[in-house]
Formats: structure tokens, sequence, C-alpha cells
């Protein structure tokens, strides 16, 4: 077993945890550095505070071991203090509501990653789950314009294609899939296309790739996995990968069933009390990394594009796109 | 008539004015360099997010004009480069709900003062309307204690007297009375008695002196204003005087129904339809600043008094009472 939490900067593109101290610890176990971490999916605007106002008392309560990140730079520094530093997201532009003036808001409280949308169709764009997509709306094309100026991260993880290829036309900044794998790896409509991939890595984003089971199949070794981040690294330049795990620590399956329905729809008739996938033997949560990383080596990842894709291509996109915009 | 502008920083310590453009020129008319904005009477969370992007907007629009300010810094730099420095201010903790994270997050998006009670019994306390004022609640203590923590004003104007002196004993920091005055002058509930305006005073705090025609009576000239600010300072250290003019610009009488109803009750039988009152001819908004300028030279003001009561007392308290508590 390697030791990472001395050797690499491990910044995890996204992991959505019912976050506790035990959490906090797993991410210690595992040298993880930093965590973009969701702070809401379908929450309004208000519910939404209400999670972030949590991040703040869990970051004062274990401070010794976390501390809220705003930029590249309190990333980097939360490493060299041995804290995880945390960057708040969102996969869904739900706390925005319909008002423009909420991007800012979000902003100042911390966030700084937000999915344009989750499963389906929002005032933003169309999704990932929907039949058809009608790409980015009038809205979202002016949130986009706003998390530009603010400095806020565009991520198009769960959302359509065309509502994707749409934003990346519209973003004056490189934007990102947080996570997510290639659709020539594993078949579902998580995964991405490569003209999705090439149009986002081209215009200077990350693709982070993803361990949550649904999207890499059941049968996935450690092997096949890290072959998949080496084969994406040479279509695409490594400087263009990263991991965004998605791990689901610490929730129950009632989380799931909130995620799968939100307040859009009742339990489905065919999947009326889902429950949580098992993830892989050699990546059960954040404290496999060591494991994972020993694998990415073993397929012949060398020093510098694995600490390229452990943390270095999050912390260089951060330092692009994480800032204010220049004024007019 | 002096020219105040290129002489002294004046920050006014509450306005409460429908903010545009043609409001921003009048501080400059007046010389004002830096004012403490009402964005929260009666509304609740997610009304006064609302207000404050408005806010952002209108700082953005304007920002020849106008800047948000979060620090006594900020006032400065804004005075020298030719803005107007705007601190934000509730008066009421009604944007709180029942929900002490609320304070900061107001904190982050720029609220720096906050008056405890607006007219009415809450949740934090009694005030200055009420028949009787059954003092400062837990969850007041509560948010007094998270206020001095993040680095918000407790403001005690409308506050009732027991609530008023409980916060005082509550604090850690200084406190304000932002926008009323010495009983001794004018006998009206919102005007405070010796004890409240000792224990603020004494315990580092500010009081504002109010030109509200409410607050002054009807009659009220120039010299007897004045004359009573320099009484004041003599009673309390003119270290511990300034202004609040409590400036109601921009606003038609529907507003006024709004402040005086909130939503807690109909339109009351015998005001049922109330207006704005005539504000005194030598100070009927703040582009009067000169003019009371010289008011306050006429009655012995010196310039060093004079500095301090325009301005220097707000910047030497929010000096004191803006920056983070230092952690434990």
């Amino acid at each position: 077993m390697i030791n990472v939490s001395t050797t690499h900067v491990v910044i995890d593109g996204l992991q959505i945890n019912n976050w506790s101290r035990e959490v906090l610890l797993e991410q210690h176990a595992g040298g993880v550095t930093g965590v973009s971490a969701t702070c809401a999916v379908w929450e309004d605007t208000i519910e939404t505070i209400r999670n972030i106002t949590a991040w703040y008392e869990l970051a004062a309560v274990n401070s010794d071991l976390v501390t809220l990140a705003g930029s590249a730079d309190d990333l980097r520094t939360a490493g060299q203090e041995g804290r995880v530093g945390v960057l708040l997201n969102f996969q869904n532009t739900s706390p925005f509501g319909d008002d423009l003036g909420m991007v800012e808001v979000f902003h100042r409280l911390g966030v700084r990653v937000a999915q344009l949308t989750y499963n389906i169709q929002n005032l933003v764009g169309g999704a990932c789950y929907d039949k058809t997509d009608n790409g980015l709306t009038p809205f979202g094309r002016n949130v986009i314009g706003e998390m530009n100026r603010v400095g806020m991260l565009v991520d198009v993880s769960h959302v359509g294609n065309k509502t994707a290829l749409d934003a990346v036309g519209a973003s004056t900044r490189p934007i990102a899939i947080t996570h997510a794998n290639p659709l020539w790896f594993y078949d579902n409509p998580r995964n991405k296309p490569d003209d999705v991939i090439e149009a986002v890595t081209t215009s200077g984003g990350v693709i982070g790739c993803c361990l949550y089971p649904r999207v890499i199949g059941d049968r996935t070794t450690r092997e096949q996995f890290c072959t998949m981040m080496a084969r994406l690294a040479e279509q695409v330049g490594v400087e263009h990968v990263a991991i965004g795990s998605d791990t689901t620590r610490g929730w129950t399956d009632d989380y799931l069933v909130f995620l799968r329905n939100g307040r859009y729809r009742r339990s489905v008739p065919d999947d009326p009390a889902p429950s949580w996938p098992s993830w892989p033997s050699w990546f059960q949560g954040p404290a496999d990394y060591p494991n994972l990383i020993e694998g990415l080596i073993e397929v012949g990842f060398g020093d510098e594009e694995l600490a390229a894709v452990l943390g270095g291509n999050w912390l260089h996109l951060f330092d692009e796109v994480l800032t204010p915009a220049a004024g007019p």
C-alpha cells in the first residue's frame, strides 16, 4: 500500500455523502486533501441555504479535519495543513429558482460548482434522462453568464448532450464534467459521447472519471477502470482527465429514493424501493484512494501524470474558473 | 455653504430610502461618503435575500457613485474614491427567522448591522412600542453571540428599553443606537432614556442622532437639534455621538403603511392612510448635510469634534465590531 497522504494532492471532483466526522475521517484515511461536496440536488433556495449552514456548523465543529475552501489556493493550503478542503457544489440549479441574482448569493455563501441540471429538464436546460433535450434555455444562458462573472464552475455531468454542447458554447470559461465516464466505456445515459467530452476538454475543461457503480457496470475491475482512464488521457490529453468518485457515504436508502424521485414524481412501480448499489471491492469509498492509485500506477501512469489526474488538473481548472471575472 | 465633500468623512448611521441613482446623487450632493442602508424591516429570509440582490444590481449599475462596503476600511476607501460606501443593515431580525445559522449567511451576503427588533415583540426581544418589554429571549442571546462572532453590529434603536439593556449585557462587543435621540430632548417611545444611552455608550457604543420628524418634533430648529447633539456629547463623551438621519427618500405613502403594519395587523382605524411627515426645512434629506454641519459649527463643534460626530465615531466602532471575532 502506498501512503498517498504524504505524496500526493488528491482532489475528488464530486462526492455526495451524508457528511459527518466519520466520513471526514474516511477522507483522511484515503489521503484525500480536497473534495467538491454536493449540498443541493433537488432543494430550493431556502432549503439549500439551510444545507449550507449545516456545512458551516460541521466545518466549525470539525475544524481539525476540514475547512471550507473558496479557491484552488484554499485547497492547496488545506492540504498543507493536513485538513480536507471542501468546495461546495450543486448538482442542480434548483437553488437559483428563477432568479439570476441567486448565483452571486450562493457564490458569496461558498458554492463554487453548479451542475446545470440534475436528471430531468429544469429552467436551465435538458438532462441526461430526458427523452429529448431541447438545449440550453435563455435563462440557462444567463445563468452561465452570471456563473462566468462571479467565478462558479459549470458542471454538465448529468446534463443532456445538447444542453452540454450549448453550455460549452455559451460559457466564456472552461467547464467540467465532474463525475461521468465515456459512453465507450460503459453504456449508460449518465455517461458521455465523444463529442461532448471533446467539446468540454478542447475548450479547456476537465472530465472527472466516476466510480459510481451504475456508470461503470457491475463487474468492472480496477484494471479496467484504470485502463479506461489511461485511454481517455490518450484521447483528450492527460491534463483534461481527473476523478470525481461520486461516493455516497453515510446515507440510508431513503436518500436514494429522494435522488430518484425528488418531488416531481411518486415512487416508480417497477422500482418502488430502490437500494444503493454495491461498490467495487477495490473502491468502497474515499478511504480506498491508495488502492485506486496503485491501479493507476500499474496501468502505466507516471509520477507527473498521476499528480495531474489525482488533483493537479482540478486545481488548474479551479485557478482559471473560480476567480471573479475581470470587470467590464 | 461649506463644501463638506472635500473636508469631511460623513457617515450616516442609518437611511431607509427607496434607493435609486437619484438618491445616490443626493448623497453625493450632501458630501455623504458612507451610509448604512436598510435592506429589511419586516421581510423574511428569502424576501431579504431578494432585497440584497437588488442592492448588488444597483451597486453594479451605479458603480461610479456607490460601492458595497463590508468594513470601516471599505468605507474609508470608498470615500477616497469619491464613491458612497454602503453598509447593509436590518431594522429587524426577521430575516434570521428562527435560525441562528442565518446570521453567518447574511454576514456573508454583506449585512453588517442588525437591529434586534423593529416596533413589536419578535423572537429576539421586546420593542419600543410594546406595552411591556420582557427582555432579551434565549434565542436573542444566541443571536447576539453569533453576531459578535461573525462581526455584525447590534443595533437597539427601535428596541425596548429592557431588551436594550439586556443586549448591552449579553454582547461581548460594543453595540449601537444607530438612529434615535435622548428622551430628554423629545418625548417619544422611539427615543431613549438616560440609562439605555449610558449603558450603550459606557460599554463603547455609539448613538446616532436622528432627524426623522417624529423623533425630533414638529417645530424643532437646526439650532435646537445641534444644541441637543452638543449636550449629548457633554453627557456621554463626544466620541460616542454620531448621526443616523433615518431619511426615507424616494418612497410613496404605501411604504409607510408597510412600515407601520407589516403583516401583523390590518390598517389601524384611527390612522388608515398614514402619510410621510414633513422634514425640517433645514434638513430635507442627505443633500442638506452641509446645512447641518453649519449648524453644528455654530453651536460650537470644533474641527476634531465635528470629524468625530460626522463619521469618525462610526468608523471607530465599525473597526472594533465588524471584524470576525478571534477564534476559540
